[in-house]
């Protein structure tokens, strides 16, 4: 099937929206999901930029029934690794459903890792859920290695009041 | 012990350089390190940095025996949950051992909360090795939680040639 790969801008945010509730609620996260259309063009496509997105999209002929031709999304940004040094971490990578198995997340994922070199990054990092059995294996299938299984890290976060309380000085 | 927090400069790169690799010593990790002081100079005082630092410091009197006044760094960058919004990410947080259970740590991580809160982020995110106990604990107690252990999130990375693999289109 023919799809092709670009940079999000501001006028995707309506579609990566829906997108990241799609992927919540195959997550069985949509609970947790605060974020709206308002703030992903705020947040990814102002001065200094949070995050910055791809997006694949098929032609008007492929398009969903619901009418989407933006079927996938992937966000990243640029991190640091105190060790390995220049990093691209790549938050979210998601083909909607009907349009899996044609080569669409890897393009996506591919592009990540494109863009990581080219900025001069040793290291492409990102997460998933252990449940997720069938992306797990995927990007172990493209060579990432699980450095929680394997080395023993643990993703921490501190939110809410307990980040307010420890902004405290 | 009276010390200070303060945004890091290029002069402090040799100090960070130095406490990367006693904090991968302490981590059994210092095959890993590759980052350079001149790397962190690059990486974190050009134009769009990579990363950002903050340094603990003691007056004179409070030397280390090696003549050291740097005694504590932590790293960090901002980054974005797809789900929650803006994000900062605290990539180390490290004081030397001789000055630890004085409050320097919890002095860095509050430091770094509170510039995560000015920028309107909703989460501090970081990771720890599961074999360093005290460290763990320490997050624990300041209200952070493990993400992996209690909801399944894995860490994962590509790096060297799947990365390059990866990249190919």
């Amino acid at each position: 099937m023919d799809f092709s790969i670009r940079a999000a801008n501001v006028e995707d945010c309506k579609d990566i929206a829906r997108m990241i509730m799609e992927l919540a609620e195959y997550e069985k996260m949509a609970d947790h999901v605060k974020v709206t259309q308002r703030d992903l063009e705020q947040d990814g496509f102002s001065k200094n930029p949070f995050f910055h997105g791809i997006i694949a999209e098929v032609p008007e002929q492929h398009k969903t029934k619901e009418g989407h031709t933006k079927i996938g999304y992937a966000l990243y940004f640029y991190s640091y690794s105190s060790f390995k040094g220049r990093a691209i971490y790549m938050e979210d990578l998601y083909v909607m459903p009907e349009f899996r198995g044609k080569g669409i997340g890897k393009a996506l994922m591919s592009k990540v890792a494109q863009l990581g070199l080219a900025a001069g990054c040793n290291q492409l990092s990102f997460t998933v859920l252990d449940r997720n059995k069938s992306s797990l294996e995927f990007y172990l299938s493209q060579g990432c290695f699980d450095i929680t299984a394997n080395m023993g890290y643990h993703c921490m976060r501190c939110e809410g009041e307990a980040l307010e309380h420890l902004a405290q000085p």
